[in-house]
């Protein structure tokens, strides 16, 4: 029953987005379990999984065709052993054109509308570490289970950057106000177990075999459940985190450029380059 | 001390309503606590205390009554020994006519309102199941004690309806963001236990006379404390709640109406209905 | 990265308020550890830190001198061995003179917003009781330890009054929704560990030595963090709360005042103060 209009109005234009296409390698794989219908979405861009626009892009598509496909569920977890994903890819900051930086954020804030809005369920098999732009998506789904002796969390503070505000919001959507706050400000990166504890995640593994089957057994509490029903209720708690990114895209892309385009930001990325390049024996 | 005025504007209009009487049976019977000044209100529209035109119109006056002589408190019960309240009761949404329909949701909205808005302190002795519409009424007062072996939750999803905003509100003040998503996603019922662990009950009893000893133990936590004090103090933690079904109440009718006259609802309806008389045996 | 310029425009009217400037005693203490470069602010206006016009506008000037010598950190803590700080200094408000009682409020408003949005990490050390204004101070901070055998809490509606929205706001910050609508409507005072359990406090300390000693381990957290994205991070968290009150200053002035002139409220303080003086044999 009841506030559907307002709810389908808010739901829609996350669906209406422009798509965005890409070619070249296959960076995500999608597996159907037929006894389930629930869909397993593995990111694949070795070795860490860092998101560039090739990345996010196949990653929309891959939501959108489970949108169009009315999945019964979506698994979202990493190729690499030990890392789920290393974030944000600093090649797509570092000495940025205008045009295409601007592309690779705007592909970010599509993935997280799509995946934060999806109409289905959603749960992370988080199988190695998980910093910044890894958490955030992991923090989209539903569901977090997350294999032993890896960390999770949103370190920006740590790298110098700011969280934007709906990185915040997908934060206090899991944990407590408090618990998000000192997370943030101190750019806490949790243990597994001390994110169980805070509720960052919702359950340990030992291995992704086992995550996989926890993540599996999630869905299972919407067997009895109306698809529609639970896609507005969703669309009613998330709606207005989405809502507010929508309003503020074009704004949020500037702020993203504005920051990258500094010469001090720059300045600290040819740093880190270096001394990645140094720490890889190149 | 401070904000009185504001306070005040929005505590007003709640208690402007314009009153519902009803006739014939008596459905809700109000006792006072002669020591304490407490009274209990008994919901008694056997067998399950679905709750009608008739129910709600008489829980709006008793919280009227009980407004207009300045009660030290009330607990909320029921007659049953098996359920607390089972919810809505589909008869008004069966095969509906419009303005009798709409007159139904109005009157669940001011028991809402009313309940929610109260001057005076409140707590819910739950000594019985308490699915849906019950659990709201429940989660309406500010302390909820629960006897053992019941269970507990806002299930709409799980009978294909959704929960309007303002009873997401009630759920979102009584346990945390992230448990809240995930109940009522779900549609989850919970254990008495279980909605302890939660938060969305505060207390266990082992049978009715217990739950109301513990209720009632519950209002000497305000016997220092000013009366008007406390009212403005709890308009201020639930006045936007409020104040966001005030200033949508007719576009909140309006969708439940829409919903309701749905020729899928109805038939869905139909089968529940044809279901629960072979059921009893009719 | 991001949201810098929304972020730096709700950040930058806090920090640009008419400082108050006060003569006579020293009321307040400030001492740098030169290791770490945290502040420590002392108050020490005896017996029980009453917040007056004059401690207030001392903590007000004190936080400012922080801000431009850009501090590491700053602790509060008390003089008393048994009073963090008691409140509200009723005198303030007792046979009130309109524009006096209008700056002291207005230093209040100040206190909190300068504290509550400082640009640095803060810590209480709460080495004594702290009620009502002083329970507010410390939950401005972003880390509390409490010395053990000591009570806490915002416990208004136990003196008669309504704590305004951004001490309700700050309290809704610190612990769940839930407990701080129980404990604000039962004006509820938490014990040490009470206070522990609820997340009203973060640590307990045996003494204030050890207060001190675990509030500066704190700081520690943000050895690798950068300050202005630490800074930023912050204002994104708490903005939405200080420019609610930005936006209200003078009507929640006008409010304090309303409620301080009444008649009614002059009588209660006369009595109390009356029974005060009793009390101390005077």
């Amino acid at each position: 029953m009841m506030a559907l209009r307002n709810l389908l109005k808010s739901a829609k234009p996350i669906h209406n987005l422009a798509r965005c296409y890409s070619a070249g390698a296959k960076l995500v794989d999608v597996k159907v379990n037929d006894q389930n219908g629930v869909a397993t979405v593995t990111m694949q861009r070795m070795p860490v999984n860092s998101l560039n626009y090739d990345l996010l892009s196949q990653l929309v598509d891959a939501i959108d065709d489970l949108e169009n496909n009315k999945t019964r569920g979506m698994i979202l977890t990493s190729a690499s052993n030990t890392v789920f994903s290393a974030g944000l890819d600093i090649m797509e900051m570092y000495k940025p054109q205008e045009e295409k930086c601007k592309k690779f954020w705007t592909t970010l804030q599509d993935t997280w509308l799509k995946l934060y809005g999806s109409s289905f369920p959603t749960a992370a098999a988080i199988n190695g570490h998980s910093p910044a732009g890894g958490c955030l998506l992991s923090m989209c789904c539903e569901y977090r289970v997350m294999v032993n002796n890896f960390t999770i969390g949103l370190n920006e503070t740590q790298l110098g950057i700011v969280a934007p505000k709906w990185f915040i919001a997908s934060m206090q959507n899991t944990m407590s106000k408090r618990d998000a706050e000192i997370a943030l400000t101190s750019g806490r990166l949790f243990t597994t177990e001390e994110a169980l504890k805070v509720g960052l995640v919702d359950e340990i593994a030992s291995d992704k075999e086992d995550a996989l089957a926890k993540a599996e057994k999630f869905f299972a509490r919407f067997a009895k459940v109306n698809p529609l029903a639970r896609q507005l209720t969703k669309a009613s708690l998330r709606g207005e985190d989405l809502q507010d990114l929508l309003d503020n895209k074009e704004t949020d892309v500037d702020l993203f450029w504005f920051s990258v385009s500094q010469p001090m930001v720059q300045k600290s990325l040819d740093k880190y380059i270096e001394a990645l390049k140094k720490k890889s024996g190149k």
